[in-house]
């Protein structure tokens, strides 16, 4: 056995106990993780000293360096954040539907964990925990591989969930960490169907993009967001400020940031200069369509958009912008670059908010909103995965349910066919 | 653009025509393929005659050209199957849930088409307007890729199909047929992310594991089934006959039949004769443990199983059998070699019940029942694209609903976080 088939089998072993645990024996484990990492917190410090010290020999950006850190508060809230999934109502046994067939048959569909989650993501390492206790909370046994920059940090998180659930009556195994920075140990895992159930990969673009290609293992597909708000000519101007504004600039490094501007040219003379000077308070960049640079005129943060930057995602503190001539043309450039994330109208239009509705295929859309509500904790889900850009199983935020799967149990007394 | 490249552009856009599309015009258009398929029996036979031709020169088995075959009420069962569909409810467009978040906005989870389909199968030419049918009911374009022996006859279907939705009202794009029996297309298809929402591959463990392995484009797994039956030591063993026998020679073929039996050594020395007799009349084979040949002594049809006999999914009429000490070791050997499908326990004991139907991982868990019921059919879905062995999104026979996906419509007035 390859090192990486073992942690499958031990993770699918540990997963048939996991898969009938009781609720309360979860959230006990769950309480049990969150007291074992403030009781090490110095512990926890001490191995992403290691870490850190790691990424300045490596000239690491301080804001790389600063999401890398975990200090005692951070570790606290990473606690804390376990204990509030202990309150949140367990979704495994839940009766989705039942019948009686003609026949008499008695048909149930139950909701049951998905079985062994492969967990591949970047940098942040509470990533480690949130991930591993959701997984906990739903009945998933999980194989976490995490990002080189916080191999140290990782490991001793997961050492000391493993030790925790442990405590409380579950295999230590339920949990596993890729102890390894190998990129074959990697894709063997991505390929590893005997035993992992599904992958979710959390990162960037590329790391999706590499899961994709190498997996054999079914996989939710996260994160990217090339989001567009469409600013209507019946748009309230103000409210489409406030809007694009917010989505651009309140957090820009997110996957349900804005990162592109449409707008209705009936409105444009009046809209872009007054949706321009909010932006620059931030000193966000505009590449724009050639109307758009005849209303604005020229100047430093100002240039003509190529169409590989309405293709991108920015990620950053630059928005493209066109004006389009009709609410189908507005419809037809998203449709055509589209992440499929969240897209946004400002409209006044019923008929505009319903055909924009409609048409627009994406996990979340919205009239009159900020897409920066595309969020588990916003959507009202209590805790968060990662968010869906495929239609396959879940779209969307994910939580809680979204980690779940279903039987059918069919009970009879002889029936065949 | 390539050829895949094509038929996947044009399937994309014609899917923006009809996931808007209202139930009436859908099913204006199935009413119409109905129509078309009867009134152009003839074409489609002599295009059949073509690819009996070319089975008869290579020597195809009788059994297999039968399952080609297409006659005037084969096509005529063909028809009234997707005028079954005009009655079933259209999924698209049900509200599943709905909330209005503290901050005042409305959100709506609503059910939509999965987008673009592909279906790659294998032989039987019903399925390229089964599918076809299923896809189009649920608002999703498809791209149907058969096998090379019925190609004439799928192309056929696929062109008649395609001028009958034309004819009413929507693009003629939104069923697409592979025109080319190139492996190198297939693979392309399979690769299609741009264009493609989802793979769903239908037919033998070879096809599904060289979709599962090339595949870019999420897939659904379907079929594989290797079904035990758990006689336990307080079953009816009258009834445990029955299920067997029905889950061993009703159809043989089909991935529900039952490929493996396992009886608790309390009553084995009593029904193993009993069964046996019974699958003597159908001339069935056992492949037994050395428990098994003990009791039921030597033969023609009686020979020692092997490892592997117990991982193979004969779809024929052999079984392979195996006396074990409790429940637990049932459960131990189903877990290792189930493919996940149907799995049955004949029992009187509540507590055996249950701790089988808790503990067994598989799409459908039975009590006292044949296995044979796993269908879209018999579960009263109406109609059936496959049954999926996967645990991600769809699980067990898919109806209409698991051709769908959802998206969330977020209603507000402004509000920005």
């Amino acid at each position: 056995m390859t090192y990486i088939e073992e942690l499958g089998y031990n993770a699918a072993k540990a997963e048939r106990t996991l898969m009938s645990a009781s609720t309360r024996q979860k959230n006990d484990a769950l309480a049990a993780i969150a007291e074992a990492l403030i009781a090490n917190s110095q512990l926890i410090i001490e191995n992403n000293k290691l870490d850190i010290n790691t990424a300045i020999k490596n000239d690491m950006s301080v804001a790389m360096q600063d999401r890398l850190t975990l200090d005692e508060s951070r570790i606290k809230a990473i606690a804390d954040s376990v204990l509030e999934l202990v309150k949140l109502d367990d979704p495994i046994g839940a009766v989705d539907s039942g019948s009686i067939r003609p026949n008499g048959i008695k048909i149930q569909k139950i909701r049951v964990p998905l079985g062994v989650v492969g967990m591949i993501y970047e940098s942040r390492p509470n990533v480690t925990v949130d991930a591993a206790a959701l997984c906990l909370k739903t009945g998933n046994a999980v194989i976490l591989k995490g990002g080189k920059e916080a191999f140290n940090s990782n490991k001793c998180l997961a050492e000391i969930m493993r030790a925790a659930i442990e405590g409380s009556g579950l295999p230590r195994d339920c949990i596993q960490y890729v102890s390894s920075t190998s990129r074959e140990d990697t894709t063997e895992l991505m390929r590893c169907s005997k035993y992992v159930d599904v992958l979710i990969p959390r990162g960037g673009a590329r790391l999706i993009s590499a899961v994709k290609k190498n997996a054999i293992v079914p996989v939710i597909e996260t994160g990217t967001g090339n989001c567009h708000v469409y600013v209507d000519s019946s748009a309230d101007l103000e409210m489409a400020v406030d809007i694009v504004d917010n989505g651009k600039t309140q957090r820009p490094s997110v996957c349900n940031a804005v990162e592109s501007l449409l707008v209705h040219k009936d409105v444009a003379e009046k809209f872009l200069p007054m949706c321009k000077e909010r932006l620059d308070r931030h000193g966000v960049e505009i590449r724009g369509c050639e109307e758009t640079l005849r209303i604005l005129g020229t100047g430093a943060k100002l240039s003509l958009a190529t169409e590989e930057d309405y293709a991108t995602e920015f990620l950053d503190y630059i928005i493209s912008v066109k004006v389009v001539n009709s609410l189908d043309e507005a419809i037809e450039h998203i449709s055509k670059y589209s992440t499929k994330h969240s897209e946004c109208i400002v409209t006044k239009s019923l008929d505009a908010a319903e055909q924009f509705q409609r048409e627009i295929d994406a996990a979340a859309v919205y009239v009159n909103a900020s897409t920066r509500f595309t969020d588990g904790g916003e959507f009202g889900f209590g805790a968060e995965i990662g968010i869906s850009t495929q239609k396959l199983h879940a779209r969307g935020p994910m939580g809680l349910r979204e980690l779940t799967s279903y039987k059918y149990l069919i009970n009879g007394n002889g029936q065949i066919r």
